[in-house]
């Protein structure tokens, strides 16, 4: 035995029954989304490590793997040990999402793109996450997202073709909660909270579900105690209301922040309530629409509505996203108006069930070692012709292990074929597995 | 303007009409491999630094990108200073080819996999090679191999499903030479070329189609000249045989070879005239098979058959592979045989033409700017359950720029949707591109 032969730590080898999931959930989610009119797009894998650490990836940027530079010279190498600047030696990196990549695209390319851009990238990403259950170093994320359209139509297509797409996958009840950013600096404005510590205060707000209304009050009053102790009621009764589920409704929505008028809250509010009205009654059977005034969403770069997936088998989020007008114009030094949809392609592969049978009637040739190649070949190629899924199995004396594993592996039906045989109507076709 | 937006050196972005392309040509790949049982798996796109720099990669392992380790203390990068050895930083790579992936892959998992194992991996490899027309830092290899299956049948499965898969992307032409590394070596033998020196002469062999019979025979000769003479007839006989062609008959394959029984030539000779044999008539039309005795394929993994694609569009070639019946073995510690054959997807994607309009009919709703979000949507839902593809353009002052846009961004039809309207019966559609 020579060297492990493991995938690398925290990665891992798809063999054939799981690769073909993963397939057959990628084609269900792209036919979703290309109905819905959106466009598949590829970029490389990495991106330059610059761009990687430019501050908009939070805190996944520390999670990158870099590249070393080819051909470093020893001066290069002795000046980063001198300064310990080991990250100097880097000029690519493995990217850590898709929207940076995104981003970089839409500048490169706007002029030969469309003035309203809707794109899909289903694709990997790589963390150097300490690795643990349900958490890879590679993993897929499946990302829509909508640039150039600063109206709520870039959240309606969103939204619809999302749900389709967990709907199509069979993932029932599905519940995404739905805020806009608005409204939370809104509110945390109204508690008399000073403007700069509002991020601060958003990272505590967000762990409401971990560590109560309670647990945040009391984090909050290291920011501000008088803005802290005001902000108590407003999130004691959201925390009831929230757990009840609070319907994207005018009531619902502005029914839960009474006072609430600080900043740009009620703006905030009237996006939502138009969502709702847009949204009602179209959604897939078993996807709810829910107001959540509490939901913050990691990253920093969110500007209005934001948006998370939550469904009864996971207990983390399977989805999420939200608008990030201020990201792409970064790049092209003029304002773009964008929103994305995030699907958490692992999560959803593992929650979901797929048929086995997908594809072509598949059949095996069980063939005795003395055919001859050309006819094997010859009723291989017509059964293929004909749409079959054709798998050649040299006859074993353990012919019911033979057969128990083919079945294992997708095949529906077998037939024998002997020496002389050359014509597919000749071979008598057996169901396998029962 | 900001940073600049290219992707890195080398590497390419794909817009919506160049990614659709790709992934028709990986569908119609995929659905023919499938068809002839193969299956298809994944692995990571990095492995283990040491892995990738073990000699099984010839000259692909000094191009291929090594990653930093994560938390390199300040001693290492002194260490690494001292000694000049930038790449004890890096503890992984992206892979550069894929057969070194799947044989690790393999020992990874060979409980678990059918004792004749046909895999399919479509994916991207990286080499930092010096970006040139026609060649990118990451590009997609093609693969499919047959391990565990030590006769005939896996060169001959490996060749009908590549040449069908060549034939249903509609390359034309296509002629696969072939040869086995048996033959090679028993001619130098039987021109006394010594043991040691063999895959030094192979490598000047595999010039001739560039520097012709003449100047491999002067390069032979700083390996030894008297061998080099007696090489010489034989290599100018071929020059002019294989420029017409050989058929992979007996006679095409032993009469190229006249007096050549040195070493296991006879047992590549009957290798080849029996794969003839079985192949004969079944390929698709437009593809032909053709014995090629100068035929070498660069890795120093082959151990029998070879074989390389050629295509009267392209310069090079745009398949290739054979029989590696050591590699394996050398994860396992015993004999695993395996053929590979792999389609460079970069090429053979130029090459190709592929329609327009594979998919569902994609039609393109034009609404003016009083249409409720409420009946767009239904409208939108409505056409996405009928089977079509639906984009949503907001009524624009240029509405011919809209529709030749719409158009050759690959949609064929067009309505226009009036305020009240919320039936999908009462859109009147109109041919788009005409």
């Amino acid at each position: 035995m020579a060297a492990p032969v493991n995938p690398p730590r925290g990665m891992r080898d798809f063999l054939p029954a799981g690769k073909a999931r993963r397939e057959q959930a990628l084609g269900i989610m792209k036919g979703v989304y290309r109905a819905h009119g959106f466009d598949e797009i590829e970029t490389p894998v990495v991106e330059d490590y610059a761009r990687l650490h430019a501050g908009l990836g939070g805190d996944n940027e520390k999670l990158s793997f870099s590249i070393l530079k080819r051909g470093i010279r020893p001066e290069a190498l002795a000046a980063a040990a001198e300064s310990g600047d080991v990250e100097a030696l880097a000029d690519l990196g493995l990217r850590f999402d898709l929207t940076v990549p995104l981003t970089r695209f839409y500048a490169s390319h706007r002029a030969e793109l469309p003035p309203v851009f809707r794109s899909i990238q289903i694709a990997p990403v790589w963390r150097a996450e300490r690795p643990q259950k349900g958490r890879y170093r590679q993993f897929v994320q499946a990302d829509i997202d909508v640039i150039g359209e600063p109206g709520l139509l870039a959240e309606i297509e969103l939204i619809t073709a999302t749900s389709q797409a967990l709907a199509e996958l069979g993932l029932q009840g599905c519940v995404i909660r739905v805020n806009d950013r608005r409204i939370l600096f809104g509110v945390l404005e109204h508690c008399g909270f000073a403007s700069e510590t509002h991020d601060r205060a958003l990272i505590t707000i967000d762990k409401l579900d971990k560590i109560g209304a309670q647990g945040v009050v009391e984090e909050l009053r290291e920011i501000d105690g008088e803005a802290a102790d005001r902000i108590r009621t407003f999130l004691e009764t959201v925390e009831v209301l929230v757990a009840d589920g609070v319907p994207l409704t005018r009531q619902g929505v502005a029914g839960s922040l009474p006072g609430i008028a600080a900043g740009e809250a009620p703006a905030g509010i009237e996006n939502l309530v138009a969502l709702g009205e847009a949204l009602e009654g179209v959604l897939p059977e078993g996807v709810e629409l829910r107001f959540d005034p509490t939901l913050v969403r990691g990253m920093g770069y969110y500007t209005g509505t934001i948006f998370e997936v939550a469904h009864p088998g996971s207990g983390s989020s399977v989805g999420g996203g939200g608008r990030y007008d201020g990201m792409v114009g970064r790049f092209l030094g003029q304002d773009v108006p964008a929103v994305g949809f995030s699907i958490g392609f692992e999560r959803v592969v593992d929650l979901i069930e797929l048929s086995e049978q997908a594809g072509p009637d598949a059949v095996a040739l069980v063939f005795d070692s003395d055919v001859v190649f050309r006819d094997l070949l010859e009723l291989k190629r017509a059964l293929v012709a004909r749409g079959h899924r054709v798998r050649l199995e040299k006859r074993q004396k353990n012919m019911k292990a033979l057969l128990a594993r083919v079945a294992g592996e997708g095949f529906t039906r077998f037939a024998n074929v002997r020496a002389g045989m050359r014509d597919a109507d000749e071979l008598e076709f057996r169901a396998l597995g029962e």
